[in-house]
């Protein structure tokens, strides 16, 4: 193998995949976007350089992302999906009948496009009548919309001075959680959640839902092509709501609700999935960090390039452009 | 950073870590043993290059390992350790209260010696009366001993050429069994158990351990260091005794049992540990492979460079499927 | 930089390059090539993997190739090739003024079209009517052909079980001589020549060279892009016209013959170039190892994975020691 | 192999060596000081993570360094080495029966130790009575000092915000030429010196001792273990004295006064390396940027973090410490 893909998971942890062939490239005004063959995965979706998704374990990730808050939602008949411009996710969502309509806003069309045009198992999502696809801010289109019952947000991660790290913060998780129907339930994307790099994105995410939402719940899962565990976040408008499905009502909510099979997620995996380990649930109930556009808590993510302490005063550590 | 450990995971997919300084260095006549100072993970014990143990994280493996056979037992008096080197496995059973005798049996005394003397966290446990340390073949010294309850086995995978082979077979594992006092349950590592590497140690061994024993159950847990899921394999010489505790059950023995605090595991994270994805659970009861030193089943494993039969004769090095 | 490119130069020392872009790819009967853009080097040319031309410094090889032999030659008018598809060595022999006709003889068709195609400073070569490009095998050809002037073998190294090993040896340098027209002049390219690889190729090759002509110089010159010194050897088949130019002659000669203006070559370079060091000059007069297909000497160079016998039966395989 | 050594080259070249074995390793107060053994090399010497000086072909670094000023000259007595720590300089100063004293000032202490401790092939050269060796700043002791036939500078690149800077500067030069006996030569390492890497330290070296002194040369010679050509500056306070010597005459200055045998320089090699190509006498002779720690134009070397232009005004980029 002569050519190399290689990433920095943290300094001095290097990875790299052997890469077949480069199927594809673009570069957004934003991004750059490639489709590449990686020995160890298969058809990868790259951007900036990073892995994002790769077709071999794409699906732990966004079954993980999808059906945890839609199975756990009475009837989800309208969702809102922030991000997700590869369109896995809401081809995942689809896939649950109750759903009438499903917004998906993405700022990066020609990401989209990329992805519609390269990857022939989310076709069919794309072509969906109940998908409504807005190449836009998300921020400034859920202020302007509502009733949702689920709203996803599936972003990169809030780097410092990235495009992101407004959408998680408590401001945003407010204005959020006003577009949610009563008995509406919230999810996003939280970063690596292992044992190492927890700290950097997923406490934090998570004490900010937590301070927003009546109940929160944070979930994790290793998924291989990310080289660690994976985290997500969920808020409840309801805290009754949060109460954990026992494995027969999610294999009995999938098989009633869901079209076709799923290749990962069923009522014990649900279960392993809100199963955290001590260590970690030590973590997320010691974080006492903020996300705050206001006070520039995201100057923030300074280790691993990520969050720093929420009670730097005013006027540190500014990132917030607002 | 100037200096690298690399290792190769799978084909393709490559791992560097930042080598800060090398502590000690020592050859035995089996293994090249270094401690050395990696960036992303501390203090780490390197056997033959390749990452073996972690300061900042080994206790998720060791307690993965040794406590879900220890808490299942009733009342676990005797151990039977073959492998285990480091010392840490021997360090989690002496924790139980309940545990009068627990033998160590590893063949690398050289090995031994270098763990002694530059881990001290494991300092106790080699200076504990209850352990009985023998330098000696695992197999051997376990054929010629009996009355276990719990027989836990810490060795590395079944790689092909490697020592280790004979040590995951039905024959082995037939043995073992009668080894084992009634209710006796035992316990091995069982190599990476992510979505991707899971056929080539996990499932093959799990499917020899539920041909053996009346009843097996298979685990596993991300481990960060090993940049991948790990898996475990129980098997039960009672069938009942193969019951998952209720996460109550599993905090309230380790109260009661257990010295010190637990860094990882309680009864969350055991109900996490045995919680298997749907994916997983297909792969697992879709093994027919059983390993068997006289069918040369280990050739097996040759897709992932795993495993081959002894001394293989005419015949042998055949992939069973029973 | 995530896209990198890595080389093996020898076990234990890899060179990796930062790959900005993949231009273009083919794949062809015999070999991959890509068209890349690496972050040292620019614009590459690579074949199965490895560097073959780099648009930064590509000059100093195929000058240090073509412009000795054809300046040493008082009137060089018919010049054969053997290889040479990047067209980069017809190039530089078409701007000769005195040369009425060039064959160059190459196997690949589909890496001379790529080439053609896809580097421009080429395409006046290709187009040149004095140029005759034949697609087929390099010594074929040349057995049915006669009367050159200079004859230049442009190929790759000797390696074990390649295509070229052959090309490499007394029988085909036997051949070839009688090719020569009276005070003909022969070079090929000899592979890494700097202090650590010269016994690879270069020595050896030298010997060989020595044994079939009356005559024979080895030179070498440091190619950046190659990351070593790289070598070359000159076959007279009148010893007198073996005596080296001044730096005044050589001026005087390019400044006659050639069309345009050299970028690497005059008078004090080509002095560098034949001022071989006294290490180098005693590894070549120590060298008695002489490539045969016959003998199959090549496996010779087992040592540095180069070179074998072509169809080694019994007793081949030998290091010939004469 | 699983442990590397890496360094970079420049941006987005990258050279990896397999590490055998960490030899001994110490920290001075200035740099980190490794004797390792790695796979392409053998026994190395790196300073600050960088491959220093290696076993296997420091002769080729050393020789070149030395003989060229100790021959030119007519009769060398009394020598000044700056730096050269590791004794491989003074060694081969030391070999010329001429030499009545040499005087060698290095400023870290702990390295010449190491040296002395670790590097058997210079024992006899640190023990040699004629050697004066001073642990010091080179410029404080010299400026005290006078009356040398030869001065070598065996430092480390003038990289900006490095110690050595100011060694490199026309002020440091005409200091040093006021300390050189009537027909003394000067001569410094220069940096690599190949096609791509020549005008970071190489040509602004070139044309400050060129501009100190009546007469310079610039020669360079690949080194396999640095991975490119390197480069060696001449400073003569006789014009005449610059003129070259003939192969014969080397070979003869050589047998009458050097004892032993020379690995690498000989008449021939001598003539290889002041030949320079078409290439670098056109960038040496265009350079104009004259090193000055009054105006700062160490600030230097930004490109690769070395060298920028001359006329960077007053105050402009200044790392200058006076």
């Amino acid at each position: 193998m002569s050519k190399w893909v290689e990433e920095e998971l943290e300094p001095g942890l290097r990875v790299s995949y052997g890469l077949k062939e480069v199927l594809a490239s673009t570069k957004s005004k934003w991004q750059h976007v490639d489709l590449v063959d990686l020995q160890p995965f298969g058809r990868v979706l790259m951007i900036d350089g990073l892995v994002q998704s790769c077709q071999s374990d794409e699906f732990v990730y966004h079954e993980s992302l999808v059906h945890p808050a839609m199975l756990m939602h009475p009837n989800p008949k309208t969702v809102y999906i922030g991000g997700g411009g590869e369109g896995s996710t809401a081809r995942e969502v689809l896939r649950h009948k109750s759903v009438e309509k499903c917004m998906m806003v993405d700022i990066d069309g020609d990401v989209v496009d990329f992805c519609r045009k390269f990857l022939p198992e989310n076709t069919a999502a794309f072509a969906d009548p109940r998908l409504e696809l807005i190449i836009d801010d998300a921020k400034a289109v859920l202020e302007n919309a509502s009733g949702f019952d689920v709203i996803i947000m599936d972003l990169d991660d809030p780097l410092e001075g990235g495009p992101c790290y407004q959408l998680y913060s408590m401001e945003f998780y407010t204005m959020l959680k006003a577009k949610l129907n009563p008995g509406g339930i919230f999810v996003t994307q939280s970063g690596a959640a292992g044992i190492k790099m927890m700290e950097a994105v997923f406490t934090p995410v998570h004490s900010t839902v937590r301070h927003v939402f009546p109940a929160a719940r944070a979930y994790n899962q290793a998924v291989y092509s990310f080289m660690d565990e994976w985290g997500w976040n969920l808020g409840f408008t309801d805290a009754a709501a949060s109460k954990l499905l026992t494995p027969e009502e999610v294999d009995a909510r999938i098989a009633e609700r869901i079209v076709g099979e799923l290749k990962f997620l069923d009522g014990e995996a649900y279960t392993g999935l809100m199963s955290l380990t001590k260590r970690h649930r030590q973590k997320l109930s010691a974080e006492t960090r903020i996300l705050s556009t206001e006070k520039g808590t995201f100057a923030a993510m300074h280790n691993q390039g990520l969050c720093v302490a929420p009670d730097a005063g005013p006027g540190h550590n500014q990132t917030t452009k607002q």
